[in-house]
């Protein structure tokens, strides 16, 4: 995201003490005090529309009032707030209400792992146990692909940066090209395929492959379900473990509350995180095949599983999977973004856009350097908050709350339009 | 921990549902529903002394009101919950507190950096940046060590069944003794000096040495300050950074704010979670001196570093740390844990026990396999819960919350008392 | 290979004193007593053709007449045998004529490095040099590349039976498809500028690209000379450094001293071994361009590197490559070869074959399991001596001395041709 | 060792054609001719006193008559002289003597493998087979250990210097304190038990422990027999196996064949190199139990194998075992050097000298820097071949041929007599 140098001066207290690491605070230069829905307010009372959504975590959008409720009952009964991985009522009808609202009308038999409130944490785990089930120790991962910060993550994460950020060389995983890397010509699948089934491709039969079906940060590339199930082929042929990601297009981001429902495919492992505790409170999840499930007590822990503020909103969140009225309604939404999105390309080919994504995640890619990075400074300037994805950040990324409304939709739209035009006159000035 | 085997039936939900990664549901088999202060509630109103304190995440206590009122009022308020690490009102009050209360009167000068809420996104961060500043690649911990269960953090832990479950070697890292390993007479630091004088040792010269003072999970050893001044000056003389690891035993744990006060030394990073939130919501830091502040912007980052409901309580609970009343208290308390302790292990000789610890983190470590196990069984079926640590479970670990007062002390003395003579007579038996 | 089961009582001793690692005596069960050109007897005094040449150790043919006079006088005169690297007379007459007659005709300055007298040892040397020069760490590899079997040649080959024998992870290595390797429709050059174009790959900036122009193990893959000069450009355009190892393929197999010649291409390591030595004595050369000749003086070493007498017999070898005449006869015999080969597959149908390779490293690759290995055991029962080569032992590998004469190759084809209908009619029975 | 910067324009074409690696022809700036026994010449006819005997793989001395004819002999038969693992008479010849001569008198039953002839490919075998056996990765190593410059040997290597050549982090090893690291007070055994007795040491359960019994390049530092057989018993304890590089120790350097025949122990595996081949030409042997040569037929292998010029001179050495005439000789010698080295401590102070070794390696650690290699490059000048050791070159090391007689003997030390004095009085100048 670009830096807007200039930074108002309320924003002091974080130059002064906070770690030049930070980052969003230098796109986004404001100092916020409320929200609500899809819109968040400065200290000076600016408001502010949300195609952000904390990058995926707010799905329900900011301080949902029902799941406040439920969140200000418990806090005064004194509810658990702090448990570790004990038993607690909070996490008990969690498990209940996950296993009764997502797994069993899919069909879906799945352990339920917490292996610590961030994304990272999750893949971590699922990168063990893939390893531990198996005993192989290369995990297959994809061009662009992001699954976090921590060691093992990053390992499995494309983006050349933060790879270097390590400070020691990244092992035990191997790249392979995403659905369409070489164009659509080009089968990545065969690809790999090759790879696997020549004894000396140098390619070491993996313990799993991770994969996103959307890559959110790796700039919106979406998988065909064609793809995804060839994938699980090649998985099911050579007994490797199947891991989706599906912390940032999960809980229906793409309009299912699993990214791949559409695709038939079941993961041996799934990755949740970031919406999953409803209200953008830390949790995660880690969603194990039975048979799999063959951790030894405390084999991967943290002190932070048993959040069970999460437990509570997170139970709460489950209500909007109860039927499928909502899937119905984000699916409308992305059409509605879609259509937008392919009027602007072709209104604006000084763009070079084209558009990519899928659901409540799409965007568009700029053939222009920098472009994006404008467009979303000019859009921040007007009370838009959105961000850039991609390796070189050339992606304009909409990712609004899942319950956006029309009006809401319909202002974003304009802003982005407006600073289109904006970015397009400066760049020809 | 002890797995007991016959479980009450009220915890079907969590055998049928969930990963058989659970432990503590196993070691501690109730269903909790509330919780106050030193004290917790199952769903059948039995009553719970807890020497245990989310594993250090509740030094304040579960619920502590006044914490309680701050959260639920911003809750009210719609005050921004989940931020990233975009600018926000909570986020500055706390950093403006934490400088104001902490850092300053102790004449400490760091930056902050918000890694992602939990310890090992901490401990990553740190890795990380030590590498970055220093062009190294291996960083020197410690025996019994503890820093994490991600693959980063897990290369600086020492114990070999969290360490096997990586599937994969780990590397980067190297072991040295912590201090008193080889007993009182041999100096562990002369021999860690004479490994990087030696340019035929084989030891590579680290980016950082990381270290926990006492180490919580390791057995409790405490490491004496005069040979924490001397890591110090090891890492002067050659230009390596010193991390520690201040995540259990920081916040008051030992009587100090940060545990290596009464050394005198300052570390280069240090990294804190845990109870740094206050209320037990998920949050960590990473200090850092601002000369090795060189992070580029995102180069470390998360999707829950903005989890502003812990800033609100992390800012509440500084209040405890404005005068020096707390850690007076916390000493007294430490004394009478220490007192009870030596008394334990002359009254009990067959325990073959030896106190360890420093401050509100105190054990005993027995000499009878298996010893310490039962002891924490037969504790908790008493209403008292309290784990072991140790690489053999073989210390009986008391933590109970900071805020404890003398009565919940003297309880969970008698329980622990009884328990104990209740093992004994087993044993003999 | 094929093991043969019922090996000859003369074998007895290997059996009974030799490790289980031994295998080409299982291939060729003979007791081998002499030899001469292309020809070997055994101690029954059974007469072998070579087809085999010590792997690419022997292109001048067996004891050699010239180098044996020149070898026998030196050790009459007491020349240094034995030197490290010290400077010694036949030392200093190799370096001259290689100069002279190899480096100074071909436009070449590279200064001559001596790593230690096999061909691991070379590879080893280039790779090492390869990250110092660049400071990077990854070394890109090809899909059924073999370098050798020391670990860090090793990580840049592609067999899976060798990678696994090294019983840890081989790290610091990506493997990219060699030409062709998806077929003759896919460019693999621009798969290569693909991942390393893309920010998000996950392929990290190589230290350098290791290949041989022919896949002597792999397969014999020939590389177009249009593919390597892509490679080279890429090479370029990165501050790749090109590794070529010529460790077999070189001194002359291919037709020119150096197999790249025809490609118009200067590598910038170049790796030799193998024939280079002439006699067939341990020797290995890797050759630098001065630039990057950054070596601190002994960074690499060796006990073996003053291997005097193989000096000696190299320099004599030398002579062979003081007019083209040399180069053109291996051309005309390579002519043959491929006719040869051309008729079978078609004579042979049934086969299944594919003609591969270049100059005198030419060969079938069966579509028929266990083919190729039937067929070497059959020829070896007619006294001929030819391996297989790729990752299945797929390919009947004809790989003559150099000096081979035209009775020679006659009769190396007829033991062929009687062994393939031989198979064949086994096959059908 | 030291550079002399003014070399003779004798060395020119090594000057201008030679990769800036070269290093012995720096410390020893003449063109060598001619050698016989202890003695060399250069091309100017000057006489050089051997004390360094090729790094010690001119054990018998240079050109030794009885092999050299041997050698000619089989040269001029046309015997085979490259055969990769092929069966050959020079090859059976030498298994069966070696069993005879050496293996069965001592009671030791191993079974020989061929690694490829340098002492680098011999260790990266044991390391591969110890972890093919065990199913471990990593392997024990000692500070100040050499066993060689590839990537498997380097990383269970300890000299900085050379380690950091490799220029990627060297992993799957750990590092341990060689006996009497700590000075003669501190069991270095106890040490490690500690290490592998704890569960959380951080140190995983190795696959071998790697050690030479006199470290040759890492200062002449000798294991006690007593320490030597503790190892052995960790090892038996932990069943990790037991490697020893006896490749510059063995093959009679300290007095028996194997160098630590005399403290009763039996390695799993052991690694021969430099002296084997008798006459200085490349080849190593791996000995390995029987029990565990669970090797796959050519899971390890190489080009030169088969190199049997060696085999022929290195079957006549075995000549020199038949009796223990040899053997006493050795002592004898090594006993006068002994008395010789304490006489130069005690008549030159400043040296500041500690007598260091074994056998016919001993030699004089120096307290004062830049000494030895000043001492060394006197002798040079006076006519004595003779090198450093040491992390710091702090080391002068006597390593005659074993076959030098009383006058080769007693002119090196008048040599390096003088040469003492000459830098004492240089350094007070």
């Amino acid at each position: 995201m670009k830096v807007i140098e200039n930074r108002p001066s309320s924003l002091q207290v974080f130059e002064e003490l906070e770690s030049e690491v930070r980052s969003y605070c230098r796109s986004f230069p404001a100092l916020f005090a409320k929200a609500n829905g899809y819109q968040l307010w400065d200290v000076e009372g600016k408001q502010y529309i949300d195609f952000f959504a904390g990058a995926g975590a707010l799905n329900y959008g900011h301080n949902n009032m029902r799941m406040k409720e439920k969140l200000i009952q418990y806090l005064i009964n004194d509810g658990i707030t702090h448990s570790l991985d004990m038993a607690t009522k909070a996490k008990e009808m969690f498990l209940q209400r996950f296993h009764e609202v997502i797994l069993k009308p899919r069909g879906m038999n799945y352990k339920v792992m917490f292996p610590g409130p961030t994304g990272t944490n999750s893949v971590e785990s699922a990168l063990k146990l893939a390893r531990k089930v198996t005993g192989r120790e290369t995990v297959m991962s994809f061009t662009n692909a992001f699954h976090g910060m921590t060691i093992g993550s990053l390992s499995v994460s494309g983006n050349k940066f933060k790879r270097k950020g390590a400070g020691i060389p990244l092992q035990n995983s191997v790249t392979m090209p995403f659905d369409r890397y070489f164009g659509d010509e080009i089968d990545t699948v065969s690809f790999i395929e090759r790879f696997l089934e020549d004894n000396g491709s140098g390619v070491s039969l993996p313990a799993a492959i991770i994969l996103e079906t959307v890559q959110g940060e790796g700039g919106l590339h979406a998988a065909s379900f064609h793809w995804l199930k060839r994938i699980r082929d090649i998985c099911d042929r050579w007994k490797i473990l199947l891991i989706v990601d599906d912390i940032q297009v999960g809980c229906g981001r793409t309009g299912t509350f699993f990214s791949f429902e559409p695709s038939g495919i079941q993961p041996d492992i799934i990755c949740l995180s970031k919406s999953i505790g409803g209200y953008g409170l830390p949790m995660a999840l880690t969603l194990i095949r039975p048979e799999i499930d063959i951790w030894e007590p405390g084999e991967h822990n943290g002190t932070f599983r048993g959040n069970n503020l999460s437990f509570v909103t997170a139970t709460e969140a489950l209500r909007y999977w109860e039927t499928d009225a909502f899937s119905k309604e984000i699916k409308d939404k992305g059409e509605k973004i879609r259509h937008f999105l392919h009027d602007l390309v072709q209104n604006h080919p000084e763009l070079e856009g084209e558009v990519r994504g899928r659901g409540l995640i799409q965007g568009i890619a700029c053939g222009v350097e920098g472009m994006a990075e404008n467009i979303c400074a000019a859009a921040f300037e007007r009370g838009l908050i959105i961000e850039t994805s991609g390796p070189e950040n050339e992606v304009v990324k909409l990712l609004p709350p899942l319950i956006i409304d029309e009006a809401g939709l319909t202002k974003g739209f304009e802003i982005l339009d407006e600073s289109i035009k904006k970015c397009k006159t400066s760049s020809t000035e």
